[in-house]
């Protein structure tokens, strides 16, 4: 079963908004294992909306279509639909008693222009809205192709979805069912992650591979189709186990966490307090922590030291270091998390400085960052140069620092001095 | 002009990312003056790429192409460009040694597979890249159409647009000029400041005018077309005045800066130094203050006091407030500023407190923020109660923070308390 979607909207080609409504459509079809070949978005011009239901329902067993379902004038989706059938429009009483109760029950009058909402082109199904006051419609094609139009307001449109549509679908569709695992690690780069594992995937069709890299991670995604859902976990199970294998401890969940997330869970489960001292990160890293399901029970709290006063009077660091080696330095960053650790009686503080650039700082190049851990009998820090512009080098700061975390809750060997991308 | 957006990758097609990438490239195409028509998505799959590119060649002058150039096997767009062209594919020299010199740079050495990175179709230009390491490509049609194509990475998307595609379809497009300008105001609903706008608007169709609302703040974007960019903002500038005009001190931009940065030119501009005392935003406030250019001569840092031991031992909170009002309550808010003014020795320090929710927190209602701020002689604090989940709460409260910042270093009059949505 071939599914396509098609998004009707002008401020959609203007791009005052993203199409979230595919996205969630699509998703939805891959989770019950029908595939999604193509999307469309055109805007409110009745030729094109008829020219993208010509295309969809020549390529697509099922069109989902989204938009111009509204009372004003600009809303013509309907009318395309009539035009692309070529049947007349017809008013439903059903759906005009319906749609006058609606405003009824809201204490004011129908406006006449919502009785656009009651056409339908004749031998259409309509669904019912139970949110807002445009009904779904629902063609059946001559080739045996199905063409559904839903609004384009999210929370109608998901009501229809989950209502009627995926029903439909599904039961069109067959039993096939659709398994993914997320496979997500830090630390290392997107394409020596593929050349770790291509070989793997050159030979597979199913499950299939497909890589996403942002922000200082890599996410490794396993699709796999089967009859049942069992089935298809069944043939997910060992490649995935193979793919974290050949990934190591760069790996850090297999099941779809956050890597702050991972953090708290090993956090809470080890009952470990958690402070950090920040000053190239700003607060970042508390803010991912503190975003995390559990944090209030396992974090302390943050010291955001950004000025070298801020590091001797909050944190103790010593004059002799940020004067001698500086304020991104090995020194300075141990001192800084044993300061932590003292200020906030916690069980392990990580410290993290640098100078993000562009300009150097406290005589380090741009790039230049020093992470450090203190658990009182472990120690440890790591220095290392990062490319890229501000933004990315706060971001990898925040994912080096709280990998570091990770890997010493997990009692991994802890990542020596090195350079990074 | 018409324009066309074509997005290649199955992970569009499952529903693991939205198209993005379409909405901000439309976004651009339409503050200059150029119509895009289609937006198409097509997954990894040689085929349909190229009928996709077949058919946006058919109906559109300029087609932008995003995603599938990366250096895995399922990187495919080139192979289709140069299938769809019916051209081969040569390993070009220069990219080549670019790209290595990218990876020595990085102490590195270049995995085989970013080969695949340094194949031009014969008869494209190519388009260097800074961040990455995917070349874009430009492919003249004999038609007189054009086709680019760019990285899915959207940080290398809009590089290249930017520094490429969007001054050359620019100059294809003709002499027209379009200025725009975006009003940024925070603390107002979107409803309420299209409310107080729409008459403006309702006869006025150069500049037009388009709402987008995020994150706690309503930008108001005006756009107009002329001869010459002079006479657009001509034509702007009474009605940019007038819009701000009514929407008063909400406004904190007429240049589109973001709140962190006009608070920290503020500081600057004023000679200030601020620091923070942050729990329900975790750090979140103090990250994006430094992740403003100058921060690090205005801003001393942020205490981020998760429990009320930190509160205390940190900031100097004293036990009967925690005991009595609570953590989150204005006396809490209130000595957690003084604390952290005293702590950093800044000038003025800003504290945020809270129940960001799902659950109650130190006997306060989710939702529920309180803010202060210390300048010594001034000294002022503010209640709400904001609806919603977790995330926009936190998100609010560090709008609610930084607005109650620079409405003090603008001299302007300080929030009371009240209910927010």
């Amino acid at each position: 079963m071939r599914a396509e979607i098609v998004a009707v909207g002008t401020e959609l080609l203007l791009g005052q908004i993203a199409n979230e409504n595919a996205r969630w459509i699509s998703e939805r079809l891959a989770s019950i294992g029908v595939d999604v070949l193509h999307h469309q978005v055109v805007g409110d011009n009745p030729d094109r909306i008829v020219e993208a239901f010509t295309l969809a329902c020549e390529r697509a067993d099922v069109v989902l279509v989204t938009g111009g379902l509204g009372p004003t004038q600009d809303d013509i989706t309907r009318d395309a639909l009539a035009a692309f059938l070529d049947v007349p429009l017809d008013r439903h009483g059903e759906i005009e008693s319906l749609l006058r109760a609606k405003f009824a029950g809201l204490g004011r009058g129908m406006p006449e222009s919502n009785l656009r909402q009651a056409q339908v082109p004749q031998g259409c199904r309509y669904i019912t809205p139970i949110r807002g006051t445009a009904p779904g419609l629902v063609a059946e094609l001559p080739g045996g192709g199905r063409i559904y139009l839903m609004p384009g307001v999210p929370l109608e449109m998901v009501e229809m979805m989950e209502g009627t549509v995926l029903p439909e679908v599904r039961a069109l569709s067959g039993p096939a069912a659709i398994v993914s695992r997320t496979i997500r690690c830090t630390g290392i780069g997107e394409s020596r992650v593929a050349e770790m594992l291509d070989d793997l995937f050159r030979a597979l069709t199913n499950p299939t591979v497909a890589y996403l890299a942002s922000s200082g991670e890599v996410s490794v995604r396993l699709t796999a189709s089967a009859a049942t859902e069992e089935a298809a976990a069944a043939i997910i199970e060992p490649v995935g186990n193979e793919v974290a294998a050949r990934l190591g401890d760069a790996v850090f969940t297999m099941e779809g966490e956050s890597l702050e997330g991972v953090v708290v869970r090993l956090l809470g489960e080890r009952a470990i307090k958690l402070a950090l001292a920040e000053s190239i990160t700003g607060g970042g890293v508390g803010k991912r922590i503190t975003s995390a399901p559990g944090a209030s029970s396992v974090f302390c709290g943050s010291a955001v030291v950004y000025t070298a006063e801020a590091k001797h009077v909050v944190l103790g660091v010593e004059r002799a270091t940020l004067d001698g080696p500086g304020p991104v330095s090995e020194a300075c960053a141990r001192e800084m998390a044993a300061g932590a650790r003292r200020l906030f009686s916690a069980d392990v503080a990580l410290a993290l400085t640098g100078a993000a650039g562009p300009e150097p700082h406290g005589g380090a190049e741009p790039g230049t960052v020093w992470i450090a851990l203190d658990a009182g009998k472990v120690r440890h820090a790591r220095g290392y140069v990062a490319a890229g512009e501000r933004d990315r080098v706060r971001r990898w700061a925040e994912q080096a620092g709280l990998d570091l975390v990770r890997r010493y809750l997990e009692g991994r060997e802890l990542p020596s001095s090195d350079r990074i991308i």
